[in-house]
């Protein structure tokens, strides 16, 4: 009770302090409002500018279109790339987003933690990597080494949830960075979407035992094999992404937020490596569908799940195969075009439009 | 080609007008910057004061503790509850949030936006509530009207994949609510994390059915029926929740972040409604729980998913009750302080420390 009254003084000062504080506060969140505004409407008037533009190349002759290409490119990249990406209006959570987080704000204001967000994203890639290659691996080895050619159920069932796990997080940090204005193509998110599905229903897929389990697991062993094929064709995809992103960042090109969430990169060796190793993969995924589909249909087994995940993998290959080709495409037209470019404009072809390949 | 001299000037136009936007918002990022750190160095300082003073009340005499408290109290509503919360270094996203979200700040900025998260989290629990009495419900009516008395194992999964979603929704939502200043009780997130826990293992668990799966579906049966209590207390709590979170706003004493997760609430009705049915429902889960590890006691099933869900089953129960009791506890002698304040301080008791029931 000795400092009672110096308490109650201090007591007293604090709250008018905080007071004080509050109104200061306040008054700087409406200043910003003000100021801010300012300056959204011109970046919105110059973002429709530079896009209307954009779409009305078309009718320009070659010559004039490159330099005219030049300046857009430049233009763009200082308004996404620069503080002034945080001005214009944000594309909205989507529904993925909203459904697990509700209606959070995700959009990162400052360039720097932008570019944290996308190396995080990166680095989350490349040891997600290693597992998927070796948390496979370990089980088939272990199934021939000590298992005596069974997997027990709760191994299995451990890699499914982490799978599932994966994938749902995949599919949330994609969106996130989506909405921090990656161009990543939206296949990929759906394509995560399907393989969350898939590793749900496979969590529900009962894992027979013994007697005879080496026929009966028949469908869970492709599945672990065609895992380690992604394991792989995963690392050489963060390899050659990495790469890119250096090579056009220090080209000053990038928008740093795109995410080539799959199949791309804009080097030379991916062609003759990173290419014929996706294809075979896609190819190998749709064979192991197909043949849980065959499974099933010579009544071999009853359970649904097996019709669910064989179509599931059909319609991703399928889905993967289509929009590596695009890729390819756009890429090997970007290439053309660069060529084009160095040697002079002395061609008549017509152009590709404002699609271009760091789109995917 | 008509325009392409226009289109040129234009796109130029665009490239320089761009560059001259970015500058700006650069400056004002960097005018902002240094203007908030003044502004957070006070809210900084003013916070650590308004604690200190809170930590050196026991020493006052109850006449002047009520005026102190009251002034701290003030203080804290001040900084907390205005722009001023947005200037104080944020708590961090935990690693739940990382792992599924990467490094995303997902504090909101403006105090409307709190509002409207923490009010979407409300709904969301309230449209859970339903699904959670209804999904159950009509499991068991189809059960016993349609299908013979025996749950096809695709419902009961569809279930459980639901619940699996919706306790990951919960979680990432409420650790948003955390980042953002929310009390909630951390023992209603662990809650959240083991029902994930379990739904999850429960996908991997086999549902027998004929012959004679009324008493192989045993545990599941047991399990919807709590879930239905479950979904009847939820709406209780809901309920309850906004009457309480509207008078303590109106009162001008709540930050409005508190999420009461679960079992509490600020009025008379829930001592004789919404506790007695806290507490059947907890007892019946550590019934369920005690019932799931005597069958595998009994060796009447081998499968580790029941001992699993057993054990959880019987944690939950355990520290939901802790957790109830505690705060009906902490609730029970704020009303005897309130009591005591009305009546003027001629009491000589202590008092509870800075330990507010809304902390919960």
């Amino acid at each position: 009770m000795a400092d009672g009254g110096g308490l109650e003084e201090q007591a007293a000062a604090a709250a008018e302090a905080a007071r004080e504080l509050r109104e200061a506060a306040a008054g700087m969140a409406a200043r910003r409002a003000a100021e801010e505004d300012a300056l959204r409407r011109r970046a919105a008037a110059l973002d429709g500018d530079v896009r209307r533009l954009q779409g009305s190349l078309a009718s320009l002759d070659p010559a004039t279109l490159d330099k005219v290409e030049e300046d857009l490119e430049r233009a763009r990249a200082a308004i996404l790339d620069g503080d002034v990406a945080g001005l214009l209006p944000s594309k909205g959570s989507g529904k993925f987003l909203k459904k697990f987080l509700g209606p959070v704000n995700v959009r990162v204001a400052r360039k720097e933690d932008k570019l944290k967000v996308k190396d995080e994203y990166n680095n989350y890639r490349d040891r997600a990597a290693y597992i998927f290659l070796l948390f496979p691996s370990t089980l088939l080895l272990l199934r021939w080494w000590v298992w005596d050619g069974c997997l027990p159920a709760l191994a299995v069932q451990v890699y499914q949830a982490w799978l599932l796990f994966l994938y749902t997080s995949f599919a949330l940090r994609e969106n996130v960075l989506l909405v921090n204005g990656s161009d990543i193509r939206p296949w990929w998110i759906y394509h995560h979407y399907l393989a969350m599905l898939m590793a749900l229903v496979s969590l529900t897929w009962e894992i027979k035992g013994q007697p005879d389990c080496s026929s009966k697991q028949r469908g869970v062993q492709l599945f672990l094999r065609w895992a380690i094929m992604q394991g792989i064709a995963m690392h050489l995809q963060n390899r050659y992404q990495r790469q890119r992103l250096r090579t056009r960042i220090a080209l000053g090109k990038a928008k740093r937020m795109d995410v080539v969430a799959g199949e791309t990169a804009g080097v030379e060796g991916q062609l003759l490596l990173l290419y014929p190793v996706l294809f075979v993969l896609q190819g190998f995924e749709a064979y192991v569908g197909v043949l849980l589909l065959q499974t099933a249909w010579h009544g071999l087994t009853s359970e649904w799940q097996v019709v669910v995940c064989g179509i599931l993998l059909v319609v991703m290959a399928v889905g993967n195969f289509v929009n590596t080709v695009e890729t390819l495409a756009l890429k090997l037209r970007f290439k053309a075009k660069m060529k084009r470019t160095r040697n002079r404009p002395d061609q008549s072809q017509g152009q590709g439009g404002p699609n271009r390949p760091h789109q995917n």
